[in-house]
């Protein structure tokens, strides 16, 4: 009950999935590790992203963690099998499937749309979990690699962002919208607002990081291991850049993140 | 004589540089290697990309090269000591002092700026360059981080590339304007006709691949090692993601790469 709960992503992006986590379980103690070093894995092979994945989570389960979260879509879709070949007894959940389920609750007319990396569209993990729970869903999937560095950069309203993210989605939404849209991607939901101005107020859009935290304390509490009392506390561990990590980390976290109390390994 | 001439790049971008070789140099062999896995060096450490440059110059060492050009300007700008003292007698031509030699060549006023990675930027390299070599020089450096991504998303024209680049030059260019821009990142010259709509045609643009070409070329004829006769021939190396190097990299070179003749190697 008192080991920490273990996060992983390819950098700073799952840090919108920690900041649900620490919302939905306020007890808890979390392990966030970054692999700032070799990110962004969007844009590499899937081969490559299994490993590093399989690296990183052997690393968290170093720290004796009880559960294991995959906050990163992109290892998530085509590392998570890999990940629980490895794991032993400890669960673990990626964001995939929470985000599946809540784009199949939202849809009515059973038109959704993706937007990932290039990496999470090639592997369809979402299309195969979408349609797994409902077969005549129709599936859009767009990969969006400029939203990640424009994420990354802070520069998520104003002109800039609007034109970006009206490149990728402006021309579906205008002929044939789907009326559901995931953000498969955990930079993404720092872009909301901009989103929601481009794709219209009809569209519902699903934000796998609300989905995998409630997965997460549903898994928690069901095998009796929620921490039920006291402070929260979040370990941040990186493979590079501290400093980079504090800075930009905080606007997706939305609080402050001290560098020098983030610790540095190699994998 | 025969041996090739290696070009490593953190990835994709020193293809623009290779472009450049090939021009200058029309009976070389060159090995390009594109450290794909570990991309971008821009946003790292630069302990981290001092070490991935040294790596990868080992591995060009490894296949005889007479000469070593890192077209990386992040690598170079952090990363170039540490690569010299492990390549021997075989000579190490970087992208940076050329750039800065045309800089200083160009300027009138001696105001000029500087756009690069984060990591060159902090690096400094560009500016003490140009300082060496005009101590009255004013050297702006500015990280345009996005417009790494803009280029390998092959979005180098239109309202969405000249959105993002009227935001990090338009405020500059329009107080202030420095008479010559350095391109200090190997992507940046796909956006260069963009680039020259935002900053009007009276300032002068450099493009260090074409600065580096001639610099190696030089150094080649002087120490009677170029070829002379003969088809010119590059070996690609990645160290992830064929498909994608091919894709995105034949933009960047300017010509056809086929992903089936890249060699795949770990660092």
């Amino acid at each position: 009950m008192e080991a920490p709960v273990g996060v992983f992503d390819s950098g700073i992006g799952g840090l919108t999935v920690l900041a649900a986590l620490l919302q939905a379980l306020p007890h808890e103690r979390f392990v966030y590790l970054g692999d700032t070093a070799r990110l962004p894995y969007g844009t590499k092979s899937a081969h490559t992203v299994e490993r590093y994945a399989v690296q990183a989570a052997q690393a968290l389960m170093g720290r004796g963690v009880k559960s294991l979260v995959v906050a990163c879509n992109t290892a998530a879709s085509v590392g998570l099998d890999a990940v629980r070949a490895h794991s032993g007894a400890v669960p673990v959940i990626g964001v995939i499937e929470p985000g599946a389920e809540a784009a199949c609750a939202a849809t009515g007319s059973g038109h959704i749309m993706v937007i990932a990396t290039e990496a999470t569209v090639r592997g369809g993990a979402y299309e195969r979990a979408i349609l797994q729970r409902r077969a005549d869903a129709r599936v859009v999937q767009l990969p969006a690699q400029l939203l990640v560095a424009l994420a990354e950069e802070g520069l998520v309203a104003g002109p800039v962002a609007a034109g970006i993210v009206s490149h990728y989605l402006g021309p579906v939404f205008a002929e044939d919208p789907p009326d559901t849209l995931v953000l498969g991607c955990t930079h993404f939901p720092t872009l909301a607002p901009t989103i929601r101005d481009v794709v219209g107020p009809q569209v519902r859009i699903v934000d796998s990081a609300l989905t995998t935290a409630a997965a997460v304390r549903e898994q928690l509490l069901g095998a009796g291991l929620a921490r039920r009392a006291g402070a929260p506390s979040v370990q941040f561990i990186a493979t590079d850049g501290a400093e980079r990590f504090a800075r930009v980390g905080s606007r997706f976290l939305g609080r402050a993140i001290d560098a020098r109390r983030i610790e540095l390994i190699d994998l």
